[in-house]
């Protein structure tokens, strides 16, 4: 097959029903597999959404149960977020930084997040819902359970979303990865005049996690699946993680910890 | 066709021959289609990568006519940012705020992006390439031109690719578009317990220039182009641009803007 006609990068969404805390995600992952009459392939990508995920691993905390302290309440007074969800912010995040109108800033397991991934959204009533305990972890147990039920050795995705430094609205970034390398080093490539390239890495398992956020949705639409083929990534069952840099080689952070 | 059998986003990777400045990109892009055998259809969005299309736009520029000022001076001692590279980045920022090895962080028109947007990969020796002058003009006149040649509407991007904040690698983020609604807005739809959402908005461009991204390649692969089709967008022949957000309402230049 010439490179031209390569078949094209194709993303199919994976509707499911409700996902109450508790719920078995391998047995949901496989009907939403069933009702879309879509089957993995060999290295097919699966990526999944974290608030399922997180829900599935019963991560809902009620806000009733919580005492917010000091801290928590200058955030309320500060950034118009309930004290008692700033409580559990301060507790799960590594780092607070600031915030804005209902959010803060914070590091979460080398994450630049808000809310330390504490979302509110889809959640049971006066709860939220935490991060996935360990999403690199879940991704290898849904990839496994992958191979064990079809056969076939996939990635998978644990995805987020979130909004880039003065952009309006979110776009898919990934919390966990398994089966495939999150990142593409490709400094060693050249450029179309011949030269080394310089500073060129890709975030294959962001973009991806993009490109899944376009077909998921975010409200209503019940998509927390979906399997993207013909992805363009290096394989490897053994691979895992999301690699963050060191704050001094990040730009923003650069700038960011300045203002500490 | 029911829900769970909706048609996979699809994004064909276009190639082309190398594009030297002042060429034609109508030409180009009407070769890729060719040498692809995949053409445009109604509502498919064209992604065009940003330094192919500057270089098209001969916004090409040679170094050794840059007489870098004291500004340049200091960043290339604090940076390691070839002075003359430095120079034209102040010239071309609306404002630098700082930097790390190799970059200044720069608002450009809005947007918070590395070095301006000038580039030095990919282009002739010795040289750099500015973003295009107009990116969303540009994305506009692409779309035009795709429905006078083939007699469909499509939306257009404008694709860069850089990293976010604390993350290692690049992905696909949308400079300029036409055609479609590049920001969709969710907060009157409800979450799965039929509660309204607050705080989601969906970067459509963006994502759909990260999922580009994942087959135009960044080094020598040259594919500038990706077609996407069954994307989940809103189409209109009269939408255009990029949305950014009010500053104080970002929450990571909330906390930038502090080391100012």
């Amino acid at each position: 097959m010439s490179e031209s006609q390569k078949q094209p990068l194709e993303i199919f969404g994976l509707k499911s029903d409700l996902i109450h805390p508790g719920d078995d995600i391998f047995s949901k992952i496989k009907a939403a597999f069933q009702n879309a009459s879509v089957l993995p392939q060999e290295h097919d990508i699966l990526a999944v959404a974290e608030s399922a995920l997180a829900t599935a691993e019963n991560r809902v905390i009620c806000l009733s149960d919580i005492r917010p302290g000091l801290q928590a309440l200058e955030y309320e007074k500060l950034y118009q977020i309930d004290a008692r969800e700033a409580e559990l912010v301060i507790r799960e995040a590594d780092a607070v930084f600031g915030g804005v109108f209902g959010v803060l800033l914070t590091l979460k397991d080398g994450l630049l997040c808000p809310n330390a991934g504490i979302d509110n959204s889809n959640a049971p009533d006066d709860c939220v819902i935490f991060y996935p305990e360990n999403p690199t972890k879940s991704a290898q147990k849904i990839m496994n359970f992958v191979f064990e039920e079809f056969g076939v050795h996939i990635g998978v995705i644990i995805a987020d979303s979130r909004t880039q430094p003065l952009r309006l609205g979110c776009t898919g970034v990934a919390i966990g990865a398994a089966g495939f390398l999150a990142t593409v080093d490709k400094r060693g490539d050249t450029d179309l005049f011949g030269r080394p390239l310089t500073v060129t890495r890709v975030a294959v398992a962001d973009n991806l996690a993009s490109a899944a956020e376009a077909v998921m949705g975010e409200s209503n639409e019940s998509t927390p699946f979906a399997l993207i083929r013909n992805a363009n990534a290096v394989f490897d069952p053994d691979a895992a993680g999301i690699v963050t840099i060191p704050p001094d080689e990040c730009m923003y952070w650069s700038v960011l910890k300045k203002s500490e």
